[in-house]
């Protein structure tokens, strides 16, 4: 496929020490070398890095002084020829190189290009370029190991096999049913399609198992507290965020426009759903009216439940458990410091099997029980995701899903005696759906729209 | 001097594809290669790319992907052994990166230290290190090219040859007064001092007069745009805001939490003052209190002054006119499309010698007019800042005034018959305050506070 030369800004916007204007393509080291006033480019080794002025051709004046890297193809992030202008990280400097680069011949870069040109000439496979973008959008240390094991081709290596199991078992059926002249021939292909699939269903079990920790890793633990007036919501609040390193994101763009608020705890990325509000008025139902708190509740992962150890449970208590005891709920029994109202033995059984644990958030006691408390609900004890590959893509779990359905149909056809190449027809299609993930055969309308939401430079 | 080994994130935080950690130091290459599973870095050439894996030396896991560039003294930013480390522009990456890089001896930068060290070893000068700053910071392509030659030494040179000539006239006259045994001695050396003080004089002089415009360059334009309501003060601002390429600029911190708009109006960075607050209420006074709102004007550099065509001049009108009588205004009569009821005669005599520009914003006319108009104020006509050298530092303007004073002391000494040798104090004062501009001499503690307001990893 004959490919133009693409460019981008690929730091973040803002003011930084230095920002990077990356070029792509096959006149990627022409392009740069006109604008450089140092070494002949075209003529250096690749990997190497050379200090000049950039000129701006228009005007043939001094732009920026820059430092310009050459990558020559195959051993590239793109596998093509790739240049990075290092410049100023300002952002009147960064769009000026930007600017000077499409001004020479370049084209802008859609979000996610460099990788899909990865993908495309074959680098890396589709599982792994959106372990890309995972890693750069992780909010904790352990969603950016899923994310990097994913990228380093874990969960390829893993669909691949289970593909190549479903390929054999395929092509041994067929030899089979190409010569029936032998005995047990149709037994025997059940059989061997019986065992495979089970296996192949096993794993993919496995898989879809850590869906929701891989989820949530992803995206954070959509996380609510909430309890009546002065329980000490705000210091619950204050108390995770100071323990723990607060990571504040702003998502810019057109259809979302607010400010989420992440805290790691013990590797869990809690997000704190509306925690402006919860701070500012201590009570996130009188803030955003009941209707809208019932569907923060709703979509809430977690929901940490205040009490007040010296105060007896009220009716509106009562109501809180209600509204959430099918939910996953840590119960939280503040203001332990003071003298004992609140009845306990009621408190566990409204409870039922949700943790409780004591704190004075005042005194910063129980902080440590609670965030064991967290982190068990969701781990289980298993801290290390270092030795698992997890699913943490919606899409992946959708097309697991349906392999999982397409393998299901498959054994249930063979219960009920449908013929071995009918039953073939289910099996196939699980290498299709699995293939899918790593990129084989997918749409082109799908992977545009993938990489569409990479962001640019990348 | 023993420098130690220092590391930060080099460009700006957020999301994006590439983020750079930054060491420099005698031991900047021997850390980058105990944390790099690739090639010996130890053993590769100046200026090189590697690609590998960056390993946690307390897990010896697979910490992330990167690519490592090795440049060595002399020839860097810093003169110092320096390495980059390009990961993935995550924020859990990038920090990921800086952490390790930390653990394993470098010590955190301090904001400016690698422009700092480079100032230290003798690279650049201190004007052009702030130079560094004001490039990153630019609004404009003007401020962009000022801080550039600022850079390039544009300004050192001009300030070295001034203390130069100061330099070799003391000499002179040191001489002179060694050997009063020749004849009129005395009035040669005031003939000679009273020459070069001139001409340095006029040097200095120059320089301060381009201070007001560098000002601007480096901060921009502080605009007001006034009116009675309903004049069409919004639609001045978009037309402004969407004719030109609108900076927004968050600028975060302990002190300042707001956001300015720039817009670059024909290269001269107008910050409209309050924008938000006009485009919500229409009206500046009505929002932000009369107090305040006089305040705003004061700090104001220019005064968009907006009358409509089809409404008799008020009593309002004539106020805002008495107001801002003594200030840069452009008066704006809008809505030319309206049949006319101001009275042009009694507006030119309110305007006296400032601008009036009519427009129809509404049909999109007169913008072009109103440009060149806030262009001509300021630049009048010289619209090329390549060929100037322009001040647009605080300090060294300060510096500038100071060492004007010290010159015309000197003259007046002379003028009053003082003897040379005192003359000579101040003319020495004069290559002393000369040299603080480009940091010779200057005292550690200013330095420090100048590097102090740079940003993290520059």
């Amino acid at each position: 496929m004959e490919m133009d030369t693409i460019t981008a800004i690929s730091t973040p916007m803002g003011e930084g020490a230095i920002a990077i204007v990356r070029l792509s393509g096959p006149e990627a080291v022409p392009i740069a070398d006109t604008l450089f006033r140092g070494k002949d480019l075209n003529q250096v080794d690749s990997h190497t890095m050379h200090y000049g002025k950039l000129i701006d051709p228009q005007t043939d004046e001094v732009a920026e002084e820059v430092m310009v890297s050459i990558m020559r193809a195959p051993k590239t992030f793109t596998r093509e020829d790739v240049v990075e202008i290092n410049c100023h990280g300002g952002l009147v400097s960064v769009n000026r190189v930007l600017e000077i680069a499409l001004a020479s011949g370049a084209r802008l870069a859609e979000p996610g290009e460099f990788t899909k040109r990865a993908f495309m000439n074959g680098r890396i496979d589709l599982s792994q370029a959106e372990a890309v973008m995972d890693l750069i959008r992780a909010k904790t240390d352990r969603a950016m190991n899923v994310a990097l094991k994913q990228m380093d081709g874990r969960l390829s290596h893993l669909i691949q096999d289970l593909r190549q199991k479903l390929l054999e078992t395929l092509a041994h059926v067929e030899v089979n049913i190409d010569y029936p002249e032998y005995d047990d021939v149709e037994e025997m292909s059940n059989d061997m399609m019986r065992e495979k699939t089970k296996e192949v269903l096993e794993e993919v079990d496995n898989l879809l198992e850590t869906a929701r920790q891989g989820k949530i890793l992803r995206e954070g633990l959509g996380t609510a507290i909430i309890g009546r007036p002065n329980v000490g919501k705000s210091s619950l609040m204050n108390a995770l965020v100071h323990e723990n390193k607060a990571i504040v994101t702003e998502i810019p763009g057109t259809t979302r426009d607010v400010i989420e608020e992440y805290v790691n705890v013990r590797g869990v990325p809690l997000r704190l759903v509306d925690t402006a509000g919860i701070r500012e008025t201590e009570d996130i139902v009188e803030r955003i009216g009941v209707e809208r708190s019932r569907q923060v509740l709703k979509e809430a992962d977690l929901i940490l439940l205040v009490l007040n150890y010296g105060d007896e449970l009220t009716e509106e208590d009562r109501k809180l458990f209600e509204a959430v005891h099918d939910m996953n709920v840590i119960v939280i029994v503040n203001k332990m410091d003071l003298d004992q109202k609140l009845d306990l033995d009621e408190v566990k059984r409204l409870a039922a099997d949700h943790p409780v644990i004591s704190t004075a958030l005042i005194r910063e006691e129980g902080i440590d029980q609670l965030e064991n408390a967290i982190a068990n609900t969701f781990f289980e004890g298993d801290l290390d995701a270092g030795d698992m590959t997890y699913v943490s893509n919606v899409r992946h779990v959708q097309l697991l899903k349906q392999a999982k359905q397409a393998l299901e149909d498959a054994q249930n056809g063979m219960d009920m005696g449908v013929p071995i190449d009918v039953v073939q027809i289910d099996v196939t299609r699980t290498w299709e759906l699995l293939g899918e993930i790593i990129g084989d055969a997918v749409h082109e309308s799908l992977i545009d729209q993938l990489f569409s939401q990479f962001c640019l430079g990348k």
